[in-house]
């Protein structure tokens, strides 16, 4: 098939874009650089059946253009970090809830019917069941990050309803793994490299998340891609357990061989509108026989190794 | 209090500014007089409390410049027709999302901290539960206007967490009264004045539709937004029934004594996105001891009355 990847330079965008090539799909990648590195597309861009577009998603004629001849759009484009929404409040409004109304506009404009989106287990806000299922009852938004992913969402089923498209919507938990550039364990390493005697932790250290491993992201998003035939398609997407931010440390240090002396900030949040607790029901996931193949644990240490390997990577971030 | 009114020139902004002049408050009217009108604020530009901006809510810096010393925002301004979005896709996106999103941001640089909301039943898309409570399952959103209510309901809960705002937040049915300009009331009037003797109806004319009289929906909101003192406060606003399209015609056509030959379109909805059964579950609004006094029936007697005394709205909306 023809698809096209937005975020295609990003942590998740350049792994679905080489597993595309690799199940021999034409693959358009989209990517403004703001965040995404143009080293996770070298092997995609030495494949004839890729070809990269530097677009920005606001410049809407851009995204128009950029569509035709599609079958598939995934939307993987985002403002990703949940944590600064108070202080650049107009951040996850762009990025997150007028790039989706562009691209589905092109996607309308060009007769383009199908979207696969990443959504976020953050639309849940503090849920009051847990594991906290697809039917949830309507939740309070405590982000402005949470807040603009319900909007994209609600865009596309809008779009779906109207407008005959399919779209398959994975709320997400935090996602491990190769090519990770941001997040807890890129935070924990990178003070680690620079002072491996004592570690600063935002909250209490009790927060309880749940991640995934990128591969089975990527696994499960084609799985239900392939599979999946209603018009609109939400489906959580993460591993049946969580740890506690104490238990990441220890699994971090232990695997470095250190033993800081740990600071906490206090807290039951490690920012305004974190989530103490997230833990997503999966079982509609699991139903169509998709099953994560790394724990939490093992999506750690992996996601470690692949920063020790690759310091160009925490010297890009600044 | 020094109260502002976003869309004070439309059907319940106007009439939520008499009210509060009425109860001796200061009030700033915003209005960009798209869908607006001049003669509802007659009586309160002759009051010396009444202040008029004629401000386009797009434009950020007159939003910002406008919140001086304001201590509550009542934010009515909207597209408030639901049934274009296919038609006028980004509509719902500028005048719902993004300027919800200037009005929060607007308080924010002003350090106003309360806000009351016109949200919308709509919101719940095409419900599993009826009558549907606040805590419906996490629905699936059926048009971009509900889709942009659902994101401004978010916006502005993130913005609660984040900024320590107070939210007051509506989901109204449709509302009905003096002053009502477009709706199936409107709609039906004006067919039946142009060709007394056949209606077309949208669907099938078995819609089930709730609706509220515009000054039960008023007593509703000044009496949340002096009363609860939650973050985040969330209420259903509706009469405690319901009636079809089909009974809403009967109504109409007895009071003006006709019996048109009705020509239905059919279809269990009226258009994209129409959803076939509104029946909201207000005991949590009914518990604050705020009672309806207009049954649907007189709601839709009195809407007729007040646009067979106003010929110039008809003509005014072309």
């Amino acid at each position: 098939m023809r698809a096209l990847v937005t975020g295609a330079a990003g942590f998740i965008g350049s792994t679905l874009v080489d597993r595309l090539l690799v199940e021999g799909h034409e693959v358009t990648g989209l990517d403004n650089f703001s965040t995404g590195f143009r080293q996770f597309l070298e092997g995609a861009r030495a494949n004839p059946r890729f070809r990269l577009l530097e677009t920005d998603l606001l410049d809407l004629d851009a995204v128009k253009q950029s569509m035709a001849g599609t079958e598939i759009v995934f939307h993987l484009a985002a403002n990703a970090d949940v944590r600064f929404g108070p202080e650049r409040t107009r951040v996850d409004l762009e990025q997150n809830t007028i790039v989706t109304w562009n691209v589905l506009e092109g996607m309308r404009v060009n007769g383009v019917k199908r979207i696969a989106f990443s959504s976020t287990g953050s639309v849940y806000g503090e849920p009051e069941v847990f594991p906290t299922p697809e039917k949830a009852p309507f939740p309070l938004q405590t982000s402005l990050y949470g807040a603009s992913k319900v909007a994209a969402e609600g865009m596309i089923s809008a779009y779906a309803t109207a407008f005959g498209f399919q779209a398959f919507i994975f709320r997400f938990v935090s996602i491990l793994g190769e090519r990770y550039t941001h997040g807890h364990v890129f935070d924990f390493y990178r003070q680690l490299l620079a002072h491996p005697e004592r570690l600063d932790v935002l909250g209490n250290g009790l927060q309880r998340k749940s991640y995934l491993y990128v591969q089975d992201c990527v696994n499960a998003i084609l799985l239900v891609a392939g599979k999946c035939t209603d018009a609109v398609n939400i489906f959580n997407l993460g591993t049946d357990e969580y740890c506690q931010v104490n238990d990441s440390i220890g699994w971090i240090c232990g695997h470095l061989g250190i033993d800081p002396q740990r600071r906490y900030a206090g807290g039951e949040r490690g920012w305004v509108g974190d989530s103490p607790f997230i833990f997503l029901d999966c079982a509609r996931m699991r139903s169509l026989g998709w099953r994560p193949e790394l724990t939490i644990q093992q999506g750690i240490i992996r996601t470690l190794e692949f920063l020790q390997r690759n310091a160009w990577v925490l010297e890009a971030r600044g």
